[in-house]
C-alpha cells in the first residue's frame, strides 16, 4: 500500500524540525548515552501493509512499553483473576501511586504503572525462577514480533537493578500487603529484565498488531487474546498508558498507546494498524517528546483517532 | 432504521433483571425520592435515526452530565485559553482532587470533576450576573436538544445550594489561588443551577449528538464546535467522565461518556450515535449502576466500542 | 525583681543584629506596611514581676496567638466535649491539614491550626450572633490582660474577610462533615475578628500568665481554668503551637508557645513566667524569626526550658 | 528514698484493674506469644534513688524505644550534621510518613519514626559491617544500663527481618533519594537487631537516666551527651515519641517519652527521674495501653509534668 510509505515520510517531515529536542533519560549510563537525534517510525496494518522510516531498524530499550505485553501474558495465565490484584483506573500524578497504594491496601491502580507492572510480573513468575520467567517473556516477544532477534540488553538490566531503589521500595511495599507472592528479589530481577528488552520500531509495531486486530496477529493468523481482551487492553492503554499525561495523549492523539522512558511509544489504531515510534528525548512527563508529536501528526493525517 | 428500535428493546431486556438495583442519591430530598425502578434509554444517530425505550421522555436531574455542555460552551467563549486554568488528566480517587488542587496550585485536573467544572463555570460567568449565565446555559441546552422544554429544576437548585458545602469549599480553595475571578457566591449559584438542569433521555441524546458527528448537529446542520474540539471533548469524557471509575467504564463500555449523580449517562459513539440512559440507582463509584450495564450491553451488541 | 529588667535587656542585645530580618506578612495591606524593625518583649512572672523592652507597648495584630485564648474560652464553655470535635495531635505539614481533614472526617487535628480554631470558634458562637461572640472574646482578652485598651483592629478584620478564601474553604469543608453547626459566614466573621485582635507585648504576657501559674492569674487571683486544663493547653502549645515548625521550636526553645503571622509569639514557662515577643519579620515557616531567636536566648539565659 | 517505693506501688495499684487489656502485637510470633498480663515499672532518680514493681526484672523487646539510644549514639558520631538528613517535626499520621518522605525528598520528618530511625542507623553504620554496628549498639546499651545482661533477642531479630517488608520499602525509598549511604540490606540488618534489643524495666530506666540529668549518668558520673543535646532529645521525644499519639501523650502525661510495640515506654522527668514501664497490650495507636495509664498516674501523683 503506497500510502503508508507516503504517510510515514510525511510524518517524519512534520516532526523533522523538532528532532533532537527533549531530554534523554539519564538515570542509567546505557540510556544516557543514546543520541537524542534518533527518530524511527514503523507501521503495520491489519491488512498486512507495513512501512517504516528513519531509525526503524535500530533496537532501543522499550522499557515500560513492555508492560503491555506482560499484561497480555499474565491475562493469558491467570485470566480475570488478575483484576483482583490490580485495578484499571488512571493513577493521577506519580505522587499518587504510593499514596493510593497505601490507601488501597497494596492494590496498584493499573497494570501500566510500575507498581501494577510489578504485580503483573509476580503473576507471571508464579513460583518459578526468574530466568525461566525472563526466558518466557523474551520468547513471547519474539513470537509476537515474529523476529528471533528481540533480545534483553544485559547492560541495561544490570543498571536497572543497581539503581532500582524506587522499584524495590514499591515491591516491598506491595509485598507488605501480601499482594506479591514470590520473593521480592525474584520479582525485581524479572522486572528489570523485561524493562531492558531491546526492540526496533518495526519489531514493536508487529508485536502490537494483534491489539489492533481483535486479538489475532493478522500476519501469522494466530490468536493472542480474545477480542474482548484486546479491546480492554486498548482501553487501559488509553486511560493509563502515559503516566500523568495519559489524558493529554488521548486529547492530542486519540489512540491507545504506551510509552517507555527509552523514548519508544506503541500506539494502536483499532481495526487499522499498530504504530511504533522512537525518539529518545523526553518531555516533562517522561514520554517521548518527538514520538508524541509524530503520533499527533499521524493521527491528524489519517483520521485514525478513535474519537 | 428498524434496527435501532430493536436495539434499545434488546438492551432494555438485557438489563431488566437489574432494574431497581443500586442506591439512589440521597443528599437532597428531590433526588432521594426518585423511584429507583426508572429506566430510560434514547439513541440518536448521525444519519438521523432515533429510538427510545422505557422512561425516555421523563425529565431527570442531569447533574454532572451538564459539565460536558458547560465545557463546550466555555471552549466556545475562551478557546484554548481555558486549558491554562484547568488540566485534562484523570484525577484518580475523589480524595485526590483536593490534594492535587493544592499541589497543582489551584488548577483542577480536568473539567469534568467538580473543581474543574467550577472553573469552567467561572469562565462562562465572565463578570456577568448569575441569572444571565444561567439563562445562557439553559438556552444553549434547549438549542442543542432542539426542545424548549429543557428546564432548571428550582427545587433541586435550591437544595444543592443549601447542602453544597463541599463545592463551596472547593470554590473558595480555587479562589485562594486566584483561579476563580468572579465572586464565589456567583460561581456557586450558576453551578448549582446548571447541575439542576432537568432533561429527558431523548433530549439528552439529541443534545450530545454533535459530539458523535464531528462537532455538527446533523439534525439542524449547525456547527457547535470544530471537529478537533469534538474529538478532544470525547477524549476527556473517555479518560475523566466517570470520576474514579473512568478506567472501568472505558474497559467495560469503550465509549466516551459522562455520568451524573441523578443516574443519567451520556455516551458518544464517534461517527455513529449519541446515547442517553437513565436509571437512578448508583454503584459504589456514584455512577448509574443499571445505566452502565445498559451501555455495556449496547456496546457489545453494536460493536461500537472505539477499541 | 531586678534580674528581669537585665534579662530582657540582655535578650534584646542578643538579637539586636538580627532586627529587621525575616519577611513581613504581606497578604493584607495592614500587615504588609508594618515596619520590620519593630521588636518588643515583655515578661510577667508568677510572683508578680514584670519587665519589658523595645516596642513592648505598641499594639500589634496577634493573629493566631488568639487561638490559645479562644481554646481556653471554649473549654470553659463546653469542657472536654470539645475534644470530640477537634484532636490534639500535631498536623505535620500545612499540606496535611486538608488531607487529614478529609481522612479524619472533618475532625481537625488540633485547635491551634486554622481548621481546629474554626471549630473552636463555632463552639464559642453556639447559636449567637457573631457580634455577641466577638464582644465576648474581646471582653475575655481585656480581663486576662487586665487592660481595657485591648481592641479589634477593624481594618485587619475587614482585610482578613476579603482575602480569607482559604479559611472559607476550610470552614465549608468542615461544615460538609457536620462539624460546624453555625452558619459558615458567622463562624468566619467571628474568626476574622478574633485574628484581628491588637495587643501589646505587655498585655499579651499578662493575658497568658494564668497558663504558667496553674490556671490562676496571680495578679488578680482569679482562676481562669483548672490546673489540669492549664497543663493540657501548655502541652498542646508545645506540640502544635508553631505549625510545621513546632518540633523545631520545642527543640530550640523548649517552652510551650504560640505564634501568629503578625510576628507575635506567646511563650509559657510553667511555674515561672509568661513571655510575649513581637517582631514582624517571619521565617520560612511563618513564625517570627527574631521573636523565636529572642525566646531561644531567653531560654538559654534562664534555663527555663522544660526539658 | 522511701517515697519511690510507695509511688510505684501506688501506680501499680491504680492500673491494676486494667492489667491485661489492650492488644498484644502479633506480627511476629515472639511478640504474639507474650502474656498480656505482664506489667513492670522501674524508676531511677537523678539523686540515685531507684524503685521497681511488678515484672520490672523481666526482659522484653524494647523495639522502637531503641530509637532514642541510636539517636544519641548517632549524634555523638556525626553531631548536628545529622539534622541535614533527618528533621525534627512530628509526622502526623503514619499515613503521612511515606507521603512526606516523597514531598520532602527522602528526608524523614524525625528520628523517632521508622524512616528517620533507618537514616540514624545508616549514620551509625558508616561503612562498617552490620555485625560491628550491632555490637556497638549493644555495648552502648550495656554501658548506659550498667548491666552486661542486655542482649539482642535473635529470634525477634530474625522474625523482624522475615516480615520487615514495610521497612525494606522505606529504606529503599530513602536510598532512592540518596539519603541512605550503606547497602540497604546492611541498614536493615542493623535496624532489625536494634529493634530486637531485650531489656528489663530496671535496665531501661537506668539507661535513660542521663536524659533526665543534663546528659550525665548520675550513677557512674560519665557524660553521655552535652546538656543542650539532652534537652533536645527530650524535646523530640515530647513532640514525636508516640507516633500519631504524641500529642495525646503530652496532653495526658506531660513528659517526654518513647514507646515501643513490645509494650515498653521510657519516660523522662527532666531534673528528676527516668521511668520505664512495660505492659504488652497496645492501644489503637500502637502504644502500651496500661503503660501510658501508669505514666499518667505517676505524673498526676508526682506533679512531674513539665507543663
Amino acid at each position: 500500500m503506497t500510502d503508508l510509505a507516503g504517510l510515514v515520510a510525511a510524518v517524519r517531515e512534520d516532526i523533522a524540525p523538532q528532532i533532537g529536542t527533549g531530554r534523554v533519560a539519564d538515570y542509567i549510563p546505557a540510556l544516557a548515552r543514546v543520541d537524542p537525534r534518533h527518530f524511527g517510525i514503523a507501521i503495520a496494518t491489519c491488512d498486512g501493509g507495513t512501512a517504516a522510516a528513519g531509525d526503524a531498524d535500530l533496537p532501543f530499550s522499550i522499557q515500560s512499553v513492555s508492560k503491555v505485553f506482560t499484561l497480555t501474558l499474565a491475562l493469558g495465565r491467570v485470566g480475570d483473576a488478575l483484576w483482583r490484584r490490580v485495578g484499571r483506573e488512571p493513577s493521577g500524578s506519580p505522587f499518587n501511586s504510593i499514596v493510593q497504594l497505601e490507601r488501597e491496601q497494596g492494590i496498584p491502580r493499573n497494570p501500566l504503572i510500575n507498581a501494577g507492572a510489578l504485580v503483573v510480573t509476580d503473576a507471571i513468575l508464579a513460583g518459578r525462577r526468574p530466568e525461566i520467567a525472563i526466558a518466557e517473556i523474551l520468547m513471547y516477544l519474539r513470537e509476537l514480533a515474529d523476529d528471533p532477534r528481540v533480545a534483553v540488553d544485559r547492560e541495561v538490566a544490570q543498571s536497572e537493578a543497581e539503581t532500582g531503589f524506587r522499584n524495590a521500595s514499591l515491591a516491598n511495599f506491595i509485598r507488605s500487603f501480601g499482594n506479591i507472592a514470590n520473593p521480592v528479589a525474584s520479582v525485581l530481577e524479572t522486572y528489570f529484565n523485561q524493562c531492558a528488552l531491546a526492540m526496533t520500531c518495526r519489531q514493536l509495531a508487529h508485536a502490537g498488531l494483534f491489539l489492533a486486530n481483535g486479538g489475532i496477529d493478522p500476519v501469522g493468523g494466530q490468536r493472542v487474546v480474545g477480542p474482548d481482551e484486546a479491546r480492554r487492553i486498548n482501553a487501559i492503554m488509553m486511560t493509563c498508558g502515559h503516566y500523568d499525561a495519559s489524558g493529554d495523549f488521548a486529547f492530542r492523539v486519540g489512540l491507545p498507546g504506551k510509552s517507555g522512558v527509552g523514548g519508544g511509544i506503541l500506539a494502536v489504531a483499532p481495526r487499522r494498524a499498530s504504530i511504533a515510534v522512537w525518539s529518545p528525548g523526553l518531555n516533562a512527563s517522561g514520554n517521548s517528546l518527538v514520538g508524541a508529536l509524530a503520533l499527533e501528526s499521524l493521527s491528524r493525517r489519517t483520521g485514525w483517532s478513535v474519537f
